[in-house]
């Protein structure tokens, strides 16, 4: 393949990954919703669960860094940097997508061994919302997964070339 | 650095990780207890939970698959291979590690907006076990994410060789 063509390829995935890990972090940190149950009244909130607040913060990390490296020039020497920090980054999106999917499903079916009730029929608009952030954060993952093997590349040419 | 030197360090990685995740699966696995609260009498038990269960499948795989890289010769042409699966392992040890320790954190702390209460006061011998399991999970990652360099580099000088 041409090195345009890897150049445009790269860059259309680190913008589409921007988008998705941008999308994830403010869906999830929108996610909020107040329910009743008889007579109380309580508000799910995205910050109440630490798993959440670490996919939040991982996504909106990771929307910067996915800014910045847009800026990396192709002939740039950084390209090494770059393939170390997008591993770094497929990581932390593996984990934090991981740690909220784990919440998730006990929000969903609830762990009877455990006592945990599930939460999703009283905030279902909220539960809907952490669907959507996860699936966009799974997005994200795929997309640096696939920035990786090209950053990756990218610093096996300039170890072929100099 | 030597080849061979290069060759001993690898070995020793995979070896190392091989222990850690067979341990980590293990410790995991065996993970029960039987909990008297009140007159209910309850046994937790790691399969209850997805998260453990993923954990555990995740790492028997891992301890297969370490057993078997065990005997790639290091002039081997599956290096690059080998680079890409240890890749896709260190994406999976990280992915469960992640989901365990946020179920495992829900069981030590709870979660009181969705009124999930703590239970490890109840079952101490079992969030030992899957502390201890976490915590061998944990060290094959980051052994893994060595390994992962160590098999990179092989693939980069089997490029620059032929």
């Amino acid at each position: 393949m041409e090195d345009s063509s890897k150049r445009i390829i790269g860059l259309v995935l680190r913008v589409l990954a921007l988008g998705a890990t941008l999308t994830a972090a403010i869906v999830m940190g929108t996610s909020k919703e107040r329910a009743n149950l008889y007579a109380l009244s309580f508000e799910a909130n995205y910050s109440d669960t630490p798993a959440f607040k670490y996919f939040v913060i991982v996504n909106a990390v990771v929307s910067v860094y996915s800014l910045i490296a847009l800026f990396v020039p192709s002939e740039s020497s950084l390209w090494r940097l770059v393939a170390a920090l997008d591993l770094l980054v497929t990581l932390m999106l593996t984990s934090c997508i991981s740690a909220a999917l784990a919440i998730a499903q006990v929000g969903k079916n609830g762990n009877s061994m455990s006592g945990w009730l599930p939460v999703c029929n009283q905030v279902p608009d909220y539960c809907d919302h952490v669907t959507m952030a996860l699936a966009a954060g799974f997005a994200a993952a795929i997309l640096y997964l696939m920035a990786l093997t090209a950053s990756a590349h990218a610093a096996l040419d300039e170890d072929d070339c100099c």
